[in-house]
């Protein structure tokens, strides 16, 4: 089974830091593909941030989705998702998504705790869109600056075991998400410090993408997620422009 | 004043509606500024066309942001409308946003009728983003297809009266909402033929920029809606690009 | 066009801090009409002063609405809103509603700001009339007593401004109301020391229903809001009496 | 044990129907204390009545709370309740109120039938204030006009009994609640009609009020409501201006 | 007019405090019956001690329902009391529930205070089957252990008083439900320390359970609380197998 | 890995079915090891069958959860799921919650269809317990009896493709749960025929169960998912009471 990790940010040690974070999960006969976003930004922290993307996401998906069986839109906040899942025939798993609905099987209520307190408006829409605002105790960032968003989770690594800590104690949280891909991996590293189970969001993503593949959904041949009609578009990278217009075959 | 009204779909056609309708509600004083996308889907009716307009919505704020008072996103659902929030200083409306909002002032619950079975989804999902499920007595749409997005006003004047008539009665609609720029202007000429009031969404868009203007809002400084910080981004249009990275003055 | 300002209190001081707020923001053609009740509290703070305001709201629009094209209720928690939408053929706003529709528009999450503690459970149940809970970060009030309501507004100033930069901040509100008819025009002077954009009530409120008259909303034939049956009463003032009645024309 | 039934509607046929219905199950010691309003509108039934039936509850109120141990609004709607709760230091109980709360314990979701769909609305809003919707299974009207108020219930006996059966299978309504002063005591004739258990309001609200004088909560001294400090208030009648400004001793 | 205090837990004390606490309310021709558990916990604090409680309570009212004209299931968080209305003929009523809806008529929101933090998870979850979410100011418990289940009440009364008041500023609430059997009759005692109306679950419970037999609800013949169809079952105590199994003639 | 598919009913030929549809899809590693109930009712339909089911499926558990590495409460429904996950260290997976997250992957509202209109009411409060209302387009059921619980699958296999059909179109379902436990396996047999993806609850608990075995989540040490401390119980089968009592090592 191939599973596409679409980083639709720029920054290619984030990819790093997610494959490896995946590869600890994955089935052995699981093939994680990396895929680096070629343009828009190092790293989505705001709502415009987002916006563009969703975009680039669609478009990565459109380059690589006949060569995989299953696709993870690698960003916390899944831009692009909905429309991903219109697009294209295989199941797509935003990295968010598969965070918070593994976390309601480990409680009742889960924390997202970020480094960042910019990423919080944006994680915020993106728990409504999920109508999963009622399982959630909120979501934490830490204050302050961070020097880089590549080693961003070693940086924070203490200061994020204090803040998880803590909202387990003070918000009743049973479950705590590290949200953010730059915090791959750290769930592993920092486990025996929190005293409730902790989500990582690659890695529950690599497990639902696989889940999904071996459940075998049909794509919707009607309704909101069928594939739609074809429409003519313009200044549309090729590999998306030919999917919308359905020319791709 | 100068209001931008932003179509962020390629057609020409549904631009001169836009203004049309819109122009006649606007105070003499204000001038509409009318764009209409350089590069997108000719209409959106789905997410994944929903997040090409975000971006395209994006791009057409930062070009021409600095010479309008406000703008508006003149697309029912909205695109990039939050990240447009974010990014630049004058008030920026959202088509659907504006039609809701002043739907609640007419009546406790207001229908959303549009002319294809394609958009309820996309409306849906706009409707829950603003919060405002609870005072929607539901999205409907007739069935069928049309001819011709310019048209589709006229071609289905008559059973877009008879589905907003039908819905007030089964579904206790207080208030109508014609959605859709391809309706613009539908409300004024069937006015008389539905026994609740209409909403035109560009002409309540219209009337929400200038209020917005005119009420003189300060640019949030901090929190979720100040502008971000700088960042470099990649393949992005130059006045976008020049927006995120704060070089644009 | 002309706009009722019907201040369902007692207070002629407030009115006139209505009437000058109002006229900040109003369009130069519009004709701003203040009245103030003849009968009720000296301002409403509570549940059971709602009552009573409610009741000399409708009289105070049975009195005025044939000379004027909209009506404001100009108490914020919009006292006997919901009847006079029912009873009057002309547009009427309540200036809560207005406020928070108008705070929709500048972000996501609106805090309510007043003077009195008082206050908040009428505006709470303002609020969820509205349907508006969603989008609210919280209601607030300085606690401690105030010496007089005409001129609550100079006396609380500095605790205000304190108190709107908090709730910025704690509760991260995108926008903050100063509600109650006292603070009206408090946002104009206080508008550099609170870090988002503040809305003013009776500003909102002006803009909205001018807004309103410009769309020219049919008044509804059918359902919930449709002019009531003619219906026999007693013990009402005659204004009041003969809309009731349908006697008057 | 007394307890006023306040029918804040003039119409005085209505009210022995509350007492005879309210008699049948009230307890052998409890004495039910009748009260017609001397002025309003004959019966309840848009947001507008409502306005005038809360101000005239109050008044109701105020004239008679030193002589009884509760009071009931009996109007199915609540008018003035809140705002009763606060002013008067007995238990007040609504009609409304208490039928959804007794239905509430005899399954999960309550229907709410009534004769006449001009009362849906102000229902509608009722629910909502009780904070109930999610116990609803919706609110239900017979169609067409009725010829007496007083007579309604026998007029239309057969079209409810039908209505009540329909809306347990349709809706799967687990309780039938039969709303409207007017249709006191015909749960008991229609009872063996219906496959569900049927609420009348003034039924429940005699046993609530039994109840909460049984359970003697003490009055609130703090909070939402503790009794309102005293207000000069003008044009209101005697009693409850003397309520208001706390010159009652 | 008997009703059955079903306690399902095995502390024979808590079954007398219960029957003190509900002796002080009741009607002076009730007869209150009292019932402890045989097997199970000695008190219930979690889910899992819930899933246990919940089948003994069928257990319990299979053995005695014939007997009394209503029963209790008299811990709070109600384990069992769907099935138990579904399964027997007489009204049921559950504490916590009966607590809840009482709580209503007495003001807009009330807090929960418990003796215990181990018991808010199981209450929570007990407020949201009940759909009150939104009349609920929080559930508050004291921190650290306590001695003994029977004698808690007099423990920690001190403690008990100082939750209560400051919840009642803090989180504006208007109602103290004082929760958990083993604080039975602590409201009583504790009246006057408390600045809001307090509830007492058997108290309220008592009450609700004679108004419900007053009102003589029909036993629904149709939908989800008609009595199940017969089902064979096996390892079940005789009683609750013969009503299972409609062998009971 | 080994994990425990626990069917808290008795009927072995639905275990039978369990097994041959987990398998399915299954990694070819995973042991499923199958456990039917040795007490309690041979199908759960009702709240109060669930009341039983819940206990047996505490007690199941408690005898077999140290001999496998998670484990499938196997009715849809999840009987006493919540006190499992605080009992056991192991991870606990529902086949009503795996059934529904994974749905949410797949569209953005998932129906339920079951073959029995018994089961419904059950299925609506365990959706309410797992907070995704706001995700459900409805829960659906045929009309009629059935034969034989153990055949329903194949008997009703037609009405069940038809009623599936159909609430997709009425009711905008992108996703079809075939709910209850009898028709394990027939979202493969009639993939084909309904036009949108189908879930299978025993298969998406199978993948869900595998998931977070390899996710690897530490066992709560604090709040609400810690195992309980030890509390002396009485009548309680041997393995479950020695857990209760950690008695067990």
């Amino acid at each position: 089974m191939r599973i596409l990790v679409a980083n639709p940010n720029t920054t290619e040690a984030v990819t790093a830091k997610l494959m490896a974070a995946g590869a600890a999960v994955a089935d052995p006969r699981t093939v994680l593909v990396p895929m680096t976003a070629h343009r828009g930004v190092p790293y989505i922290a705001t709502r415009a941030d987002a916006v563009i993307g969703g975009a680039v996401a669609l478009e990565m998906l459109a380059e690589a989705h006949t060569t995989v069986d299953a696709a993870i839109i690698a960003a916390f906040g899944d831009p692009g998702l909905g429309g991903a899942r219109e697009l294209f025939d295989i199941p797509v798993v935003g990295m968010a998504e598969a965070a918070m609905l593994s976390a309601c099987m480990l409680g009742r209520s889960f924390a997202i705790v970020t480094f960042s307190g910019g990423l919080v408006p944006w994680y915020n829409e993106c728990l409504d869109w999920n109508g999963l605002r009622g399982r959630c105790a909120g979501i934490f960032a830490l204050q302050g600056a961070f020097r880089d968003i590549a080693d961003v989770q070693s940086e924070k690594e203490g200061a994020l075991v204090e803040l998880a800590a803590k909202v387990v104690i003070d918000h009743a949280a049973d479950v705590v998400i590290l949200a953010g891909a730059p915090l791959s991996g750290l769930a592993q590293t920092i486990r025996d410090r929190v005293p409730v189970p902790l989500v990582d969001g690659i890695q529950a993503a690599v497990k639902q993408a696989e889940a999904l593949v071996a459940l075998k959904p049909a794509k919707a041949t009607t309704g909101t997620f069928r594939r739609p009609a074809a429409k003519i578009c313009t200044g549309i990278p090729d590999a998306l422009k030919a999917r919308f217009e359905r020319t791709d075959g």
